[in-house]
């Protein structure tokens, strides 16, 4: 069995800690390497949840001894950091790396347009977006992997199924709904609990930077300029992410039978015949899709995890298929909380 | 001062409890009976929170009771049940009737279509649908105000300022938020604890009720037939609702402005220039309203209390004007939970 | 009807707003005068909830623009900061002072063991414990209240009605819950959401700085020195408190017969005959206490708002008294979230 | 490997759902049979959040289906329920039966005084209290393990360790806390989000039938009968629960290396040197523990997921022993959602 020695960069943040959390229990990839900006502590000081599960030494970041220690390194940094750290791994041609932020997910045109001037143009022309059920091929061949943002991956996954069947030039409406884990740890109006306990809100309205992302893949995808309005909103759970489209179709067919087509051999997109629910995804790498339509409107509706399918268990199938492993490896499957069904007694 | 006698009927439920809860410091309306299905209770019994602050005998239904102790009567029932109570009370001159149900909002074809045969066509006619921003006059002529359901409050206050620069014959997509106190109070998997916290989805989307409702009050206003495509979602808050609102317009305009226009002297409507948040609104009566465009696609955010302005006071402000008291009179306005603002050390 | 000049040093905290919410009602107290450290924006600004509600430019503390605006000043401050402004306001005899913090509630040498070298002895010995069941006619000739601690308020008033059936020499095990907003706005791990929502634990076991403050009083109301073993926990709410309390007792006794008598005249105070809930006082000065006994060791639970009848409301109750306003005048008793009752169906 | 036939008998519950999820990994019990009181369903409809993870016929409970079609069988019934139910499958001598219920776990005498006749004293005076720490050995050797209750698990793994410095004669004082999921799936004010979001309260102080069950216990360890006082409370959180213990000690020593002594060769205790949450074990096997001491006076601080160490993974722990398989096989380590620790950039 293939041993491959890993490495987590930026594990104190929630995609680090939920990388580790799978990464423990992936049979091939081996954790040999975690670090932070700062280093200096172990683990399970890092994360009490870990104690008796898992421990290694946290170091403070170093470019040579990550080439040393491992062969597939996980980055989960903020971006301009991401492609500063990347930009010096991918000088070691034995190294494949899944980068988590933004930094080479947008054609160079598009990340200096939304982002600022890029760090690592060269390596930007070769990463391939890691959304495995549009570009798995391409992600076997890569040495470098975009790992997309999780409103994109949620999104693209809903509309790409109907996109043939969209009246060219009408918008789409993606109105979005994001856990609070999404917004990151730092300290916010966002984050703390008196303000969003109780609260839900939009952010960033029609101007949030995974318009653009959406907007490109789309593109790619289809062949045709799409204008994407998106508006995300804050809500008061700790994960999950549920995203609504809305867009104009031109002719007539059963929504459900298009996505059972489309996704029919994809594991682990599974075609829900009512809409889904934050839970029924939570702590696995599902996407659940519904649609349904009113005349020639389409409402699709997504859920998934914003910090598994959304980014961390994501990257690990973008890393077993980088290193040809069976994709599905180690991915998570059973969700975390119990739902309750009503009308038996036991 | 006036002292009107008042009466809850369907005391028992949130509607009823809130409105429980204005009365209480309604300096004319004078709480003299309140009833439930079985009575046979206090006040303090139902709602140990009042120990100490009002009370008063629950008893069981009795129109003639009803009749003979008040002036003004609430129904907070559910439909089907309140048209038969209406039709017994109309028969009553001296009563004036707000009623929290669907069954005089409607025209008679779309409330069969959509609900069941009307009870109570007669006064169905009469019957006038209790927004007071767009019905004032209307409604202080009135013996019986229907008043309005939650998402169409939140919906309608949102789109009617915009409604004359929408292009014909394009639909208005509406995605709506609300708390679980909107569910009801019975045992569903919409409101038992271990499956709605942490957790969100849709329900009913596109065949809501509610769609009608709001279709019909927009043909009202702006002359033309529109098209709603409406999604509710259960969010893990216990009261609040955020509707989110897109259709294309014609023409250029400063959306804050027309905004402003339109409500400069609506003391209860506020306009934002910031998405609105569930909690600047929860406790209170106001409407908070935010809009802005991407192109020609116009985006409009509302917020509003399900239980107050989405209920309870809009029916005491309708009240007001129907006896000719200030339509302030008793409209709650601090809301409930602090907010928290950083940057600011003490 | 009085009319006094009111000024509120510290409103960008939750006690500050809380004070704020109740003044904006208050018939007597007319607010002149809010302050930060900063200062520089208005209250809308800072609160966008009260935005058309109240209105006020929020000043950069100057003592002596203080002393020309007001008569009464509510300093809601970390500790330390209040008593340099309280040793600077007292010199203005015509200043009614209540200071929300810790700093003048201990007696100096308590004070100093636990917290810092006092920087105003003078004035603490002349100071008030502002909990108006015990200390009324203290607090209505004093100049500068001490505003109690939450937890003290809570353990306190459910303490005293047993303290004279305690065994002698045993200790006061007291098992405390509150709310998130009682850990402050500053970001922690008690405060971000990821952190503490569906999350529960102790903090500061043993050694937190209430544990002084109540056997302090204790030691005064009952001549005698109690032992407490306070243990205080975090819980997933916004507001709330929930204080248990346990020791054993000498005799047989009626517990709620013995709170009813003890509390008899209280306003306030509600003897509860089942275990009170965080909601049931939640926006409210209420505190419900509720009591029962296995053989000799009897349990207390007492509930209150953390913020009001733990801080705010508490804090204008010492001003009415202060000033010869009836002692309940403008306390909030109106909780906040409805609470369902089964088995009713309307 | 073994391979052994798995029945859960009442699987639409909490814990019947947690028992699924472990089994579904585990690589000796392989489940064969699932039943609840009508049958009907597949399990991908019962648990829509387990579509294309797992499925099976759910059957309407039939006893000689169970005794073909398995050799291990969990039971997650109703007491009373559940020894109608043991007490025929106990007829099947290659049947090895854990019980969920409390049916089993206490002796006659006192079952029949806190709960009903018992209906099947015969297997009762053979039955094993499922606590491995305590009873490994008994377990091992026996054929129907009665699961303990999640309350005493907490309670007894925190408290045995410091039993023989507890003073003779006084009592135990056992404060404790629950998520709603330990309210089971039934409709109650304890699980309509409305009543318990935002809020807390204790239930049935003082005679909650675990009080006798920790009583017994305690008794059979340590010799002596010992007085417990045992207030639970419900807290907004969907699993986790906590308990604290305070008694008299009459000796010194220090609680942290007690605690670790006692449990050294324990894989799923953890000592902790803070007050252990909620969170650090929801989602998993382990019991986390924490105590100091003021004086002579000891607390103590458990912490188990309800579901898992209270109920479910316990009750896999003993399948384990009884099997002669290896205790922690499939046993649940990694706890569900993420910390934040402050003070890291990255």
């Amino acid at each position: 069995m293939k041993q491959i020695d890993t490495a987590i960069i930026g594990v104190s943040g929630y995609t680090g800690v939920e990388l580790l959390k799978i990464l423990i229990q992936h049979p091939n990839f081996h954790i040999t390497y975690v670090a932070t900006s700062e280093g200096g502590e172990t683990i399970s000081q890092l994360y009490p949840s870990l104690k008796s599960v898992f421990e290694i030494e946290v170091s403070k970041i170093d470019i040579d001894e990550v080439a040393q220690k491992s062969e597939l390194v996980f980055l989960a940094l903020p971006h301009k950091t991401a492609m500063e750290k990347v930009k010096q791994l991918m000088k070691f041609p034995h190294l494949k790396i899944v980068d988590l932020s933004a930094d080479y997910r947008l054609e160079l045109e598009n990340y200096e347009k939304y982002y600022l001037p890029h760090l690592d143009p060269e390596n930007l022309s070769n990463s391939v977006y890691g959304l495995p059920e549009l570009y798995r091929d391409k992600i076997r061949g890569s040495r470098l992997i975009a790992n997309p943002g999780c409103y994109p991956t949620a999104s693209i996954l809903g509309i790409v199924p109907f996109l043939k069947y969209k009246r060219e030039g009408t918008p789409i409406i993606i109105d979005a709904k994001s856990g609070v884990s999404g917004a990151g740890k730092k300290c916010s109006e966002k984050t703390h609990f008196v303000n969003i306990n109780e609260n839900m809100f939009a952010y960033s309205p029609l101007n949030h930077r995974h318009t653009p992302e959406i907007e490109e893949k789309l593109k790619q995808f289809g062949g045709k300029d799409e204008k994407v309005i998106f508006v995300p909103h804050l809500v008061p759970v700790t994960r999950g992410m549920l995203v609504s489209i809305y867009f104009e179709v031109i002719q007539e067919f059963d929504p459900i039978e298009v996505l059972e087509n489309f996704y029919k051999d994809e594991p682990f997109i599974r075609v829900r015949t009512t809409p889904p629910t934050m839970k029924d995804v939570a702590g696995t790498h599902f996407c659940d899709i519904f649609a349904n339509h009113r005349g020639n409107i389409l409402y699709i509706e997504t859920a998934i995890d914003n910090l598994l399918r959304g980014a961390s268990s994501q990257a690990v199938a973008n890393a077993n298929l980088m290193f040809g492993i069976d994709e599905v490896e180690a991915l998570p499957k059973i969700g975390y909380i119990p739902l309750l069904l009503f009308g038996m007694s036991w």
